[in-house]
């Protein structure tokens, strides 16, 4: 745009001579740049629409805890979004996108708070805050995913600590390896919203402090049973569920970053509607096949088969066909029902099926762009989930241990059988329903 | 605006002879072609908005059933999305809007799955991928209309099975007669946004299933008493109607389609301003019309009144005043009132009052158009709105019928009154808190 | 934008003659302004969002309520939003905007109905629509922050009443005084969005309203103690804060007016940004604040410390960097905190907490703005706040005395023991939930 008007502009020389002095002036003033404009709504957009997935979340798990430990998840959704923020404005935002400052070239950007304030660059596609605020919800919902797994039986401040170093160090630097032009990026590894970066990361941090803390007291019985703890209130997991794949639409299509052509319209078009078929894919399929396994649907596996297809489409939410869509979103709700009882015989303990929904179906999803991309390659996603996800559960795991080591993770089982709620918090968040 | 920017291009061949080559290149690309991405992102906001109401739906459900069936209506209504996307891209969308593709020419479109990638039309007003996204919607939504109506008393797979058909074959063939240019558009009929061809449709397959399952267990007294059957939850019940409000700016305001001029940017604005103003009229009709007939003010005839009021501008919501929108929507809000007493009287049983808000004041929304829109007539409306709801009506009173004769529509009485939740799904949503 | 395509027309005027009738038609067609598009687009989202904000009060104060008056509380939210746009249409709008109809200059405007049809004025900014549609939401925002804090122990109908009169006359007058061109603007007031128009002033009526009406019955005990009355839903309050702090995008985002230019776009972006750095700010500085006065984290404490931060903000969201919109949050959270113990010093049962949130934070938000802002100064931010929270407390508490001596304000002590959902409305929020 910018280009062609400067052409215009030239071309229109010979006639200006003869144009009065204030229309030489007007003609020599810089047109409209629409295409900022533009990119500039779709970051500001997604960004409401991926911070309303914080919402979700949050309904999620509330939902999906018993109700001695709501107030608590409550406390950890609100916080954990709160310390994201701050965290990546202060050293996660340069961190992920170094430019042409890495402290270690491709594998460790430089240090120092974002600044979005200044003039706009002549060049530039979109708004510096605009991006800081998208980008910061990307950062925001990592941490998310990290919360439900380890509900019910983590205690409060060393969770905000894990969630600080998350935010602040962990994910920007292993999405700065790709989104911020680091050395998976130059390798040819396609993740296109983050099925890898965002939940796969998030999922792997999840599974180093389940392993770490321990399941729920109760939870799997001496004699290999596995003890259901039902969620208590369904109607908030549901609600979470439908926030989450609202904000999606916003996480995958503005991903596409540029809405200023009728191409990138077109695009981030098919990814909306690419995305909300893999929603319905990995719903109907998850339903489906608990209908077939255990005779009988379960609400949770139909919510939890939506998010797994949402998670599966997001490493490639534009190239495929909505047929394409559609399968790998069912696979993808497939893939998180049937890895349910494998985390249960592996005694692992995950309140919320995030392992699941965001490690598997993300593993899934990251595998699954070479079907439909030119030049994605199985070896090269299958090198980036592997050092991305290993990287996380390896350095989420020493901070776990740290933790564990220093603080402590677990409340008394006192409390955690009274319910963190009353015992940590003091504030229960049904005070007036019995059990 | 693609024509304007090629002529100002032809215009300049004249001094373009004097540019070099770059030059001369860059002029001859196309300029942007800001209309079709405004038009877009139009249907994409609005599609997402329109998604929005499918929780909103399901929570105002959720909120209106008793808790033992809380479960079931909430994975009704999750699953329902999810058929209906899957069912609008392999048959819905196609049949809705065939093109020259008519099976019997402005009565039954063709017939075959959408495709939403190639390549962009040079004369096209938005990306396809955003309509197809932004029709499934609407789609959806008359699914959801459906399952308030029938809850607490039908069993899961038959409702399923009744929404794939009304999402792939009832409702895109009924919407084709006017938003895919068929025989009802030929004849002039006008709803803008489905005051008719959404919500009354939806209405009408509600009443045919009601008519056919028959009332819950204990609704009505062999003596002729209506038994209350309070819902569960008014908090879900409040915010699903908020839902339902934010939605409809999507919903009527993306129905204008194009973005792309000011009169069309100002066309949306009124119809935002229009929608809102119906809505509040509705609320405040309903409100003041319980206190004055019952004494007390209703919590949830106000939400239906709003919700009623909002159906009821759906047909006109751009040329009516603000106060066309105020009395037309307060005057929906009242018919859904008086209607219950009505339907209580005729024994159908209607749980959360959909039959009144979508067929009762789309019914009066779709004949209250000729008042502020020129070229619109009463007869032409009240042909359009007997043609689609009588044809909903009988093709799913089919439907239904072969169903109960087939699966079986309800659950046994000691299903129904141990509620579904446990019955059919083994899950309660609330299984902490005690009645 | 039009001025430049005009120019471009005019310098082609040379080569036109050599141009076929029809493409010399063309070129002297308007060109599209984009601008107008942008910009409506802008207060469209922007309404649409700070809409949603009227759903996150109902949460909010639902959650944070007794159940047996959360029937209530969601009637009075639902209907005051329906007075609101009723009001603002009937009067509001042209009183709060009066151009060169004052009634008495710079200080009450004009009486009359808004009108949003008719011809878009060739140098409209935005359409009228939605401009209508955006100022509204903040009317009715005012109305929302009274609501809380009177909550479970003033009847429906004075607050209606009340409510009528805020929204027609109380804030469209104080609003006019700075956004309507009145007497702060002309001496230089700063109020971005409404820290003291919208916030301190609903905050101001509120606490009138608590001081005419008293406590709850209980809540402060001869001996000096106060009685902790807890909410009774905690995760819906959080949804609330979340619902609130998604708004807020729209709340201030949309106050920048203008999305036609690169700079527009910019601040937009910066503002997104920095609000959500504030509720940050706000969040952890309350959390860290009550764990360190009380030892114990409080939910509800960084839900307010979350709110308080945005309304802190809301006075000045442009100017500072990430750093200032942190630290402005960060104080504003923290006074909400402090600000609790000092109304229950003072006897004033404030529910939800708005009169801190709102009120006090509003006051510190207003007189941070000369920290980053040119132009501002202390004296006259001192002003602008005293003005209009002098003058909507007076005018609020001569409605509220009114009403009391009429109407009456409070239930019989029966009734408020029984709780206003059975006494009043005879309708249960959670009938089948026992304490």
């Amino acid at each position: 745009m910018t280009d062609r008007n400067s052409i215009l502009g030239m071309a229109m020389l010979a006639t200006l001579a003869a144009l009065p002095a204030w229309a030489q002036e007007a003609v020599a003033a810089p047109a409209v740049n629409t295409a900022f404009i533009f990119n500039t709504l779709l970051l500001l957009i997604g960004g409401f629409l991926v911070f309303w997935m914080a919402a979700g979340f949050a309904m999620l798990e509330a939902g999906l805890v018993r109700s001695k430990n709501v107030t608590m998840q409550l406390t950890k959704n609100i916080a954990l979004f709160a310390i994201g923020s701050i965290m990546y404005w202060l050293v996660g935002y340069n961190l992920m996108y170094p430019g042409d400052t890495w402290a270690i070239a491709g594998l460790v950007g430089g240090f120092g708070p974002a600044n979005i304030q200044g003039e706009i660059a002549p060049d530039a596609a979109y708004a510096t805050g605009a991006d800081f605020f998208f980008q910061l919800m990307f950062c925001a919902t990592t941490a998310s995913i990290v919360s439900g797994t380890l509900a019910e039986r983590l205690k409060l401040w060393p969770f905000l600590i894990f969630t600080t170093l998350l935010t602040g160090l962990l994910y920007p630097i292993e999405a700065s390896w790709q989104w911020g032009g680091g050395w998976l990026q130059v390798q040819g590894f396609n993740d296109f919203a983050g099925s890898t970066l965002v939940h796969a990361a998030g999922g792997a941090a999840a599974l180093a402090g389940a392993l770490i803390l321990g399941p729920r007291l109760g939870k799997f019985g001496g004699d290999g049973r596995v003890h259901p703890m039902p969620g208590s209130n369904l109607a908030l997991a549901t609600l979470g569920t439908f926030v989450l794949w609202l904000g999606w639409f916003g996480f995958n299509g503005a991903s596409q970053l540029a809405l200023g052509t009728e191409a990138d319209a077109n695009a981030v078009a098919i990814i909306f509607a690419n995305t909300n078929m893999a929603a319905a894919g990995g719903a109907i399929a998850a339903m489906v096949l608990t209908r077939a396994l255990f005779g009988k649907v379960d609400l949770t596996m139909l919510l939890n088969g939506a998010l797994a297809g949402l998670v599966a489409i997001t490493a490639g939410p534009l190239d495929p066909p909505l047929f394409g869509a559609l399968w790998i979103g069912a696979i993808g709700g497939m893939l998180a029902v049937v890895a349910v009882p494998l985390l249960d015989k592996a005694r692992i303990d995950d309140v919320v099926g995030a392992i699941p929904v965001h490690l598997v179906a993300g593993f899934w999803g990251t595998m699954a762009v070479p079907f439909h991309s030119k030049g994605a390659s199985f070896g090269m996603q299958a090198l980036g989930f592997v050092a991305v996800a290993g990287f996380m559960f390896a350095a989420a795991g020493l901070v776990w241990s740290i933790l564990k080591a220093t603080t402590g993770l677990r409340p008394s089982q006192e409390d955690e059988i009274l319910g963190l709620d009353k015992a940590e918090l003091g504030l229960e968040a049904y005070p007036e329903f019995r059990a």
